[in-house]
């Protein structure tokens, strides 16, 4: 069900060519209220994407009507006339749906550096919203796949409003607020700010955590729509836990879908003083590549993991640090302690935890392994 | 000839069983004098191995006898007695060559977080000091190899006095000051002030704009004796050239043998407002993993270097951009320009060339693509 879970969406997912697979490749959302609220979270990448630029000024003023996305092309770094083609589309999208462009987000994703093909893309804009419907949230979800296996969705049910979404993303996963595209939708009758707050609040501690190989992309957007379609007005408290139970679904799912990846690792970082120590420790460890290698060929290297937190600026005392590695403690106080040999890496899900013994702040992050399948993914084809 | 090219210098390098595959793993550098001037730069990792932690404190004052460097084990989170290993070596060094042990540099190199076998190791340093001669700096360069396929050594001719110098290191090359373990020699007759100026003069732009895998190590070390058996005392411009065209050289070397390489990538970013942010932009390349990865596979794909670039908080404006490949120009003022098609990166050096169109600075950073063999001889075993 997907983005289509909550009352008041209607969705659509079709093929115009412009995935050489020939797969969907156009998804439209819309809003069909009674209210248009939204709020959505962007790429920190100073380069960012003609839709990226496009987006940020639509969503500004808290009221959007639909939101288009396609695959097989990011619209990024392609000079004016990407622009154009980002501007055209949501003028197509606003033509077919009589709503102003001006409330239409656009989103792209794909290979950088490439013009999109508008002969497709405008006609195919006509044909999408004709295909919409309140169970198209299905084909609108794989519509926006790239490198991806499969579709990410996820529904969570609050009392008396729901909220339903859906996620792409397979490489490029490194913060930057988002780190993808996922739309998310719900009924709940909220206004724009409330929504914002909630957004933010969710994704800081869940699409931010999620770091499989340190690439941020240009193109990432994570997008909250309200229809208020429920009447019921949740506080909040209630709201936000619920943003933040679905992005982290999402955001475990993309980690579980990673380019090439064999292990899913979770990073937890205790005994902090700040929780920016924690993140800074978390993801300096997320981004050693030996430290990934290593898990890749079940070696609980744990040396890479101190050598990693080395770099940091966190407040840390290298000879106090404790390492544990699936629940295996093999470095205490910077030290060895029981046998490499009794940790067993084999299985997919990987945990290891760091305690700074510092204060009492933490924080997970969650990352993938480097893998021979991650090096031909990304340099076997143009992605 | 090495480190036993200049006058004033002997060495040795001999196998005691630390490596596993019973090569050379002990070398030892001893300087005659008449001087016994010496500088040394250390790894910025915070996370420093014992063998760090002791030689900052012997080259404090300036004053060096000998430096004795071991393979097969960092000596690095070993606790108290890891640091006991370190102080016992320098200490069998000194009783040998009867000098102080407070005038003994130590370096080790090989996996963290185990234990050197001690009773290995003392009688080793007696056996290597027997070894010494004149001739002794092929064996040394030999000794302190790890995963390196081949001795990296390099030798600069001053007017009157030259400088030796060897290099260790294939991993962990990422910039910290020092990156991996290089032994300089001179019989220059100068002090131990201006040693250390003209060594961090030239590491800054050549050891430190190497970055192979982002990783950096906790035992790196480079290190520069001065014996002034040569009776002449260069100036301050012609030494500190000197000096820095042994690093170049090293630093090439090293590059040349990084772990799995297929690809030596020589980035140069130009237009800068300053060398910190073209040092900034040029290692956000070299670390960008997708990059990397396209690089393996012979690709062109400039849209990963815009987007790392994208990371930094270097001034530029991405829709200003050059980048060119191997001499074409593939993006011009962030929008495509010359077709991908017309780059061949399928030789080993790739040039990769950004133009900031913001000032006059520059930087030249070094780095590798990243292979299935690089995942390969990181996972398949512990290093």
């Amino acid at each position: 069900m997907t983005v289509t879970a909550a009352q008041g969406f209607e969705a659509s997912g079709i093929a115009i060519g412009l995935k050489d697979s020939g797969g969907k490749d156009l998804a439209l959302v819309v809003n069909r209220g009674p209210r248009y609220a939204s709020a959505a979270v962007f790429t920190s990448n100073r380069a960012q994407a003609n839709p990226i630029l496009w987006s940020k000024q639509v969503v500004d003023d808290g009221t959007v009507n639909a939101i288009v996305l396609n695959s097989g092309g990011a619209n990024c770094f392609t000079g004016p006339e990407g622009f154009q083609t980002t501007h055209a589309t949501a003028e197509a999208v606003a033509s077919a749906l009589e709503v102003s462009a001006g409330d239409v987000l656009v989103c792209s994703t794909g290979l950088i550096g490439v013009q999109l093909d508008r002969d497709k893309l405008l006609p195919g804009v006509a044909t999408a919203a004709a295909a919409l419907s309140t169970d198209g949230g299905a084909d609108a979800a794989e519509a926006i796949l790239t490198t991806d296996s499969h579709a990410k969705t996820a529904v969570v049910e609050g009392d008396g409003w729901v909220i339903g979404g859906m996620a792409k993303g397979a490489g490029m996963l490194a913060p930057g607020l988002a780190t993808m595209l996922v739309v998310l939708t719900t009924d709940a009758d909220l206004a724009s700010d409330q929504l914002d707050r909630a957004l933010r609040a969710a994704t800081r501690v869940s699409f931010d955590r999620l770091d499989s190989d340190g690439c941020m992309s240009t193109n990432d957007q994570v997008t909250l729509l309200a229809s208020g379609a429920s009447g019921v007005s949740p506080d909040a408290d209630s709201f936000t836990a619920a943003v933040r139970e679905i992005c982290l679904d999402l955001a475990r799912q993309l980690q579980g879908d990673a380019e090439g990846a064999s292990h899913d690792i979770t990073i937890e970082v205790l005994g902090a003083v700040s929780e920016d120590d924690a993140v800074e420790v978390g993801r300096s460890v997320a981004r050693n590549n030996l430290f990934k290698a290593a898990v890749f060929g079940n070696d609980p290297n744990w040396g890479r993991v101190l050598a990693a937190i080395g770099t940091t600026q966190a407040v840390f005392d290298p000879y106090a640090v404790d390492v544990s590695m699936n629940g295996v403690r093999v470095c205490h106080a910077g030290a060895p302690d029981a046998p490499r040999e009794d940790v067993d890496l084999t299985g997919r899900a990987v945990s290891v935890v760091i305690d700074l013994k510092e204060g009492t702040e933490s924080a997970t992050i969650l990352t993938n392994d480097l893998t021979h399948d991650y090096v031909h993914e990304n340099s076997a084809y143009s992605s």
